[in-house]
């Protein structure tokens, strides 16, 4: 039971109509062509493992005044039912998706059924349900949390658990499951959705992004839900912890920040508030930087503050930063090694090679205990309990002290205050972007499902603009997914199989460049920026993540663009057309196709996707 | 520099104008009967140390429209030189004293000049100014920390320090000295007016109440600039973590907050937010609870909650419970003594009785070097430093791993997740209350200088209704003193001598009250409450604290009553009246009479105030 004697934020919501998609009973779905993957040299193996699911066209759903005549129209919605299920950690906006999704189950067919499964996967293995009603809703709505309905560990994977999750649709007799979680969940869904297809079950699955980490980021998904929720709430905490250090004027911050592998938070964040430095994981990788590269880094730039007299800043750290350093992570791997065969947290140590063992003692002694944790189910390091921050903060200080007592540095000494802000935003209530987002992606996935599609996540694009703008689809997952070939180390076990894989930041995209841009002046001039507490109402209320709107995201808009293109030729170059132009148009053509295979075929890029 | 491109925040700031004051250049002032000291034991000290400002007059600033007979209605006002000076610990809300002051100064008098003192109490010694103009102010106004001006460590205290302010007030000419802080503070400040009173200085010193912590509480005084901005800050945290813990079910979360000895942050954000348990310093001192006793009430109700089959919880920890647990307490003692014996941090334990020893050999490693840690100026330990939840959280899981292992606890494994709490919420935007309330103390500030008052504190009271009920006053700075008599540790040197004490949580208040009836509940049921984050337009931005409201506050309201009451008997009273009402008066007057004095005197309830 919970008491939200709150914010009564629900005011704000009711009064919105959807005018990004038909609100009505009316589903208009335009089919696009059939998928691919950006992934050419995985496709084949994509191809093979979801002969059922692959090269599904993409959907997009219409408004309702919108002049497509080839639009698909259906009017008629039988009564359906629906399961819906959270899978892996909560993240602000999943109960909306709930909501919308019941709130266009509803106005389709009342006699439409809603099903929620009580405590994630294993509520689903074991078919316990909650069935959503007005009253389930009504303290849920606009709230944070998974609480309503709960989670576990949360995998769909094992041949026993995709066989249990089978069973269950068809004992409940669903039409539709849809799996609201990220990366691993979604994959997990595109998988079931093929045995679903496989084994001739009618229920079609269905994916939503949700996921604070911001991560499952491909040409057709934006963003996450929760994803500009967790980046307000820590950007307001970065900033009061800016303030603070602008008064006491005394202190070094350094501050970890939730968000798993990728560094889309620490990213996002940065350019919310505007701290002294980031690092992020994507260029400690890419420049291969050492632990003590980093420190030294650190170091110089607190010696160059303290020749201004300034003796403060605030330092922002990604959590995945830690197994993006190359000698740490080649321990974390040993380490991995170790415990996968079984040895004792207590003789790890001493079965390290010489090279890691040297590493390993040379570390303090708490990161030491947090290095030796079991690894996460996905094989990652346990990421959240590693003390990335209070490691540098030490690191720093001896290094300062050193400085100091060979004289090469002169100013204050050093002082540091470390803080992990995750669990305080996690829990959150969702911003009102992550409001609607999650809210309209619920009716989108009651939309895919009047459309009989199996397979699909639902997404929005062109969020940047007002929710008017929006434009709601499905795209299928599979055209979703990569291949890893080359990694060796923590996910090594699904080397080869086709996944969505966690997105990094993108160090050529223009949100980075914005950054670093701007990185010598964060460094030096404090031009500390408070975005303020989340806001509902009046300024603000309607902001977004920079990195949202930085991107050239409309990779839909683009591909209709080139079709137009492509019209716009075949217009021109008709009989009848002048020998000029047509040999023009083919000497421009041929090169234009020649470019494209090369580019397409499985042998170029193949290093990308690692 | 800092970057503002944020809430656009003045905007409502603008709008409202002071209903609460006479807002053009007449101020009106009623002055009160002469004060005295809620200390009957320690006045003759405090009359003894503060000869010329004892026993001074309330004053009361009167409506534009208000009818008081004999109000004193000053119009003209010469051209006037203040200074502003942040002392202590920066506080949300700050900067808007001094807006505040500077839009009366400016409206009174164009001429008028505010000097701010650069770097606190430093740049007050050397004269280190710069005077406030619209320019200054504008990116400051409505924005957290004391960055505007900055701080230093903010004593104004030795014969020398007192001295310097002198010399620097004479010296830039100066009418009034406007001083803003908490406790020690105004206590510096009293002390200040005193000198100034007595070396025939014709700078008047101005007190305002601006702490986070909302420890400078009394009769006068009902809440400090900045407490409310904390509260609901650290309230959105708390809040967000027990949202987290009710999705993950796996966690127990020890928060612990920042808030100096006494718990009222700690109180007030229980009641704003409803975790599982909080356990204040003041119950733990009032009840002598061991460090054992509390692992023990920690466990039973982990234990308790584990039949029901719940695993999660949120514990809130004041920073100040470590200095009220007795043996650490004790412990503490020990090490400050050592510490000015000066004894070298690597000899104090050795050098330790055999019972603070044997404790401190017992505690974990960590605890250990925080509890060596140089006492603060005040001589109270390093209370930010000692992190109280990871070593409850560390003797809670030992128990409950002997608990286990003894089959008296037969759940699953207990998890800890600690946290700490006060930076990320210090360096805040103010809330919407904190802005009002500091913006208008600023113009009372204004308002005492033109009534010529030395050794003042702005008050504002009835705060718990809008601003424009707000009544705007100042109280002489001796009325809010008492004296420490049998206090034998931290703050030992303040022995014997009168000033403004920190004021504890009221164990038999309306707040604590309200938080034991709902103790239960919130233990069990887990009725978390989300406030939500701190809102400016919209539904919850003019919510005021809990412990605001419930309070009777209105102090001088009810001496207005009582006063009535007096005047009602002498009226009835009058020659002419019946001899049997006159004898009823007389034998009900005199009893009065006879149980106030008794009250009074010095040796009633002399234990009080320690």
């Amino acid at each position: 039971m919970r008491d939200f004697c709150s914010r009564e934020g629900t005011a704000w919501m009711h009064a919105y109509s959807l005018h990004c998609l038909d609100s009505g009973t009316t589903v208009r779905v335009e089919f696009g062509d059939a998928t691919t993957t950006a992934d050419p040299a995985g496709s084949l193996g994509i191809i093979r493992a979801f002969p059922h699911t692959y090269g599904q066209p993409l959907a997009h759903f219409l408004r309702p005044k919108s002049q497509v005549p080839d639009a698909q129209i259906i009017t008629d919605h039988p009564a359906i039912r629906v399961g819906v299920v959270f899978c892996g950690r909560q993240s602000p906006g999943g109960h909306n998706v709930v909501w919308g999704l019941y709130n266009a189950l509803k106005i389709h067919n009342p006699n439409n059924v809603l099903l929620g499964f009580l405590g994630g996967s294993e509520g689903l293995f074991a078919q316990k349900t909650l069935e959503i009603t007005d009253d389930v809703l009504s303290s849920y709505k606009n709230q944070g949390g998974f609480d309503m309905l709960g989670r576990t560990k949360d995998q769909i994977r094992t041949t026993e658990q995709v066989n249990a999750a089978l069973a269950s649709c068809k004992a409940l007799n669903l039409d539709g499951l849809v799996i609201i979680g990220g990366v691993t969940s979604n994959t997990d869904a595109a998988q079931l959705a093929e045995t679903f297809a496989e084994a001739k079950c009618t229920t079609k699955v269905v994916g939503v992004p949700v996921t604070l980490y911001g991560d499952l980021r491909n040409q057709f998904v934006e963003t996450n839900v929760g994803f500009d929720t967790i980046c307000k709430v820590n950007s307001q905490l970065i900033s009061n912890v800016c303030t603070d250090a602008l008064s006491a004027e005394k202190y070094y911050y350094f501050i970890r920040l939730m968000g798993r592998r990728a560094s889309h938070v620490a990213l996002e964040c940065a350019l919310q508030s505007h701290p002294n430095m980031v690092i992020l994981g994507e260029e400690v990788a890419s420049s291969k930087l050492t632990l003590f590269d980093i420190t030294k880094q650190i170091c110089d730039a607190i010696q160059a503050r303290a020749e201004q007299d300034k003796y403060h800043g605030v330092i922002l750290l990604p959590e995945g930063l830690i197994e993006s350093i190359p000698e740490i992570y080649a321990l974390l791997q040993e380490i991995n090694g170790l415990h996968k065969q079984g040895v004792s947290v207590d003789n790890i140590s001493s079965q390290l090679s010489p090279w890691a063992s040297a590493l390993f003692e040379f570390l303090p002694h708490f990161i030491k205990r947090e290095l030796l944790l079991h690894p996460e189910s996905d094989d990652s390091a346990q990421l959240s309990q590693i003390e990335t921050e209070k490691l540098l903060a030490h690191m720093v200080e001896q290094e300062m002290n050193k400085r100091l007592k060979e004289g090469t540095y002169k100013g204050k000494k050093f002082n540091a205050i470390c803080h992990f802000f995750g669990y305080q935003a996690r829990g959150s209530l969702p911003s009102k972007f992550d409001c609607d987002y999650a809210f309209v992606l619920g009716h989108v996935c009651c939309h895919i499902l009047s459309a009989g599609l199996n397979g699909y996540m639902a997404t929005i694009t062109n969020l940047k603009n007002p929710v008017n703008k929006w434009r709601c689809g499905a795209a299928p997952m599979t055209a979703m997914m990569t291949v890893k070939r080359w990694s060796h180390g923590p996910g090594v076990a699904s080397i080869g199989k086709p996944a969505i894989h966690t997105a990094n930041v993108d160090l050529k995209g223009k949100a980075y460049e914005l950054l670093r841009q701007n990185a010598a002046k964060f460094l030096m001039d404090d031009v500390y920026r408070n975005p303020g507490p989340l806001q509902y109402e009046g300024p603000g209320a309607d902001a977004k993540t920079v990195t949202l709107c930085v991107e050239d995201q409309d990779y839909m808009g683009r591909i209709k663009k080139l079709q137009e293109y492509l019209d716009k030729v075949r217009n021109i170059v008709k009989p009848g057309c002048s020998l000029d132009v047509l040999k023009a148009a083919l000497s421009s053509m041929s090169s234009v196709t020649e470019v494209l295979s090369v580019m397409s075929a499985p042998s170029f890029n193949s290093q990308a996707p690692i």
